[in-house]
C-alpha cells in the first residue's frame, strides 16, 4: 500500500455464482464497478456527486485477466490504482486477491462525458485529486 | 391458448444459473419482465413506446412458485396473461414451463406513472388494447 | 431488535440500476439471499459449511412488495427473521430499508434437500438454532 | 458472412440496462457466452453436452471496446469466430452491431479444463470441427 492503491472488500455472493461453482466471469467488471465507486469516495468525491454534477464516466475499454476461480462467501480484496490519467481519459487498474492470493487483474478506460453525451475534458479540481492516485504520473 | 395469453421462449443463459447448477431464483423475474416486453408489443405498444410517451409501469409487488429447477440451455417458454385490470394498476400472470412441464408460476402488479413519479391512469385507449387479454375481465 | 432479527448492510451498485434510475426489482431477490448468508452466520453455521455437508435450501416460493424505489449508492439496511419453521420448510420475512425508511418488505419459503435432491428433515441441532429467530415460535 | 462466423441476436433486456439509460458493461461479457452457447450449437457439439462429457472451458482472459451504447430493446446482433485456436486454448472474437452499426467488439480465450479441475488437450474431433471457424487458420 503506497498511497497511491485503494481497497475493498466484500464477499462472493450466491447470484455470482454459475453451474461450473464458481464466481462468473462477467461480475468481475461488476466487482470493478464497486471498486470504482469506493475509489471515488477515497478521492473525496462521489460517483454519485460527480453524476448529478453533469459528469458521467462510461467505459470504453475493458479487460479481465482469470487466474484463479472464486467461489461462493469468498472474502474478496479488489485492490485500484490509476494507470493513466488525461484530461480526457482515466484508465483504472485492479487486483483481485483472497487471503493474499491473486485471483484475477484487469482494467478498466473511460471517456468523460457531459449530460448530452459530448466528450469532456475532467474538471482541473478533479483531476489534481486523481493524479494523487496514477500509478504512471507524478504526484 | 385462448387468445389471452401471450408466449415468449428463451434458452436459460450461463449467467442465470447457480452453483447449484439450476437457474438462480431471481431470474425468474427477469424472465417475466423479458415476458411483458413480447407481450406489450402482442398488445401493439412496445413498453418503450410506453415510457418514451412518459408512462412508466414499475412493480409494486412480485411472487414466484417455483416447482421443478431450470438448467443452463433449457429450452423455456414463458407465457402471460392480465388478471386484474384497473384503471390505475395491473397485475400480471405468469407460467414458466420445458416441454409443457410447468417449471414455476408467478405475478407481477404494475402502478402506472407519470415522468414526474406520481400515479396516474392507463389512457383509455391503452386499457382497452389490455382487457382483451384480461382473464378476470370481459372482452 | 429483539434478538431475533439479524441485519446486514450495503450500498446500491451501479449494475443493480435500471433505465429508471432505480434499483431494478429483480435485484431484491438478490439482497435477500445476502441476507441469508448474514443470518447463517449469525446462526452460528454458514450457509456454505450447510451446503458443504449435503443440506440445500432452494427457494419454494418469494414475496416482494415494493414501496419505494432504491437508487445507486443509497446505503441501504435489510433485516430478516424467520416466520415460519418446520421440519421440512422454512420462510424468512424481510424488511429493506433506507435511513429508518421503509423501501420494501418480503419473505422466500425454502425446503431442505439433500444432495440427492430428495426432500430432508433439518437436523436437530440446526433446527434448536433456527428457532432462536422464528418470531412466531417458541425460544 | 464467409463461413467462418456464427450470427445470433436478441434484444437487449430492461435489467441490462442502468442508470445511464443503456445496457451495462459487464453484459456485454453475458452476451458472447450466449454466443459461444449458439456457436458451439452451430458447430454441432452444444456446449452442455461437451460439459456433460467433462470437458469445461473457463476464462482465462476477456476483451471489450465499446464504441456506441446499446439501449433497452434495441435488437443486437452478435457475430464471432475464433481468432486462435491451439490444442490448448481457444480463443473467440465478437462483434455487437445493431442495424448494421457496430456497437463493440471483444475477445475471449478459454482453457479446456477437465472434471478434475486440470488442463486437458481439445479432443481431435472436435479440434478438427473448430477449425473450420478459425479465421487465422487452415481449413
Amino acid at each position: 500500500m503506497d498511497g497511491k492503491r485503494v481497497r475493498t472488500a466484500f464477499r462472493v455472493r450466491y447470484s455470482e455464482t454459475d453451474r461450473m461453482g464458481v464466481a462468473y466471469y462477467a461480475e468481475y467488471l461488476v466487482w470493478f464497478e464497486v471498486m470504482r465507486g469506493d475509489f471515488m469516495r477515497a478521492v473525496g468525491i462521489p460517483y454519485r456527486d460527480l453524476e448529478a454534477g453533469g459528469l458521467y464516466l462510461p467505459i470504453s475499454e475493458a479487460r479481465v485477466r482469470y487466474r484463479q476461480p472464486a467461489r461462493y462467501d469468498d472474502a474478496i480484496e479488489v485492490e485500484a490504482a490509476i494507470e493513466g490519467l488525461k484530461s480526457r481519459s482515466i484508465t483504472f487498474t485492479y487486483k483481485v486477491e483472497r487471503d493474499g492470493q491473486l485471483l484475477a487483474t484487469g482494467s478498466t478506460t473511460h471517456i468523460p462525458l457531459g449530460a448530452d453525451g459530448h466528450p469532456r475534458r475532467f474538471p482541473r479540481e478533479l483531476l489534481d485529486r486523481l493524479s494523487v492516485y496514477d500509478l504512471t504520473g507524478g504526484a
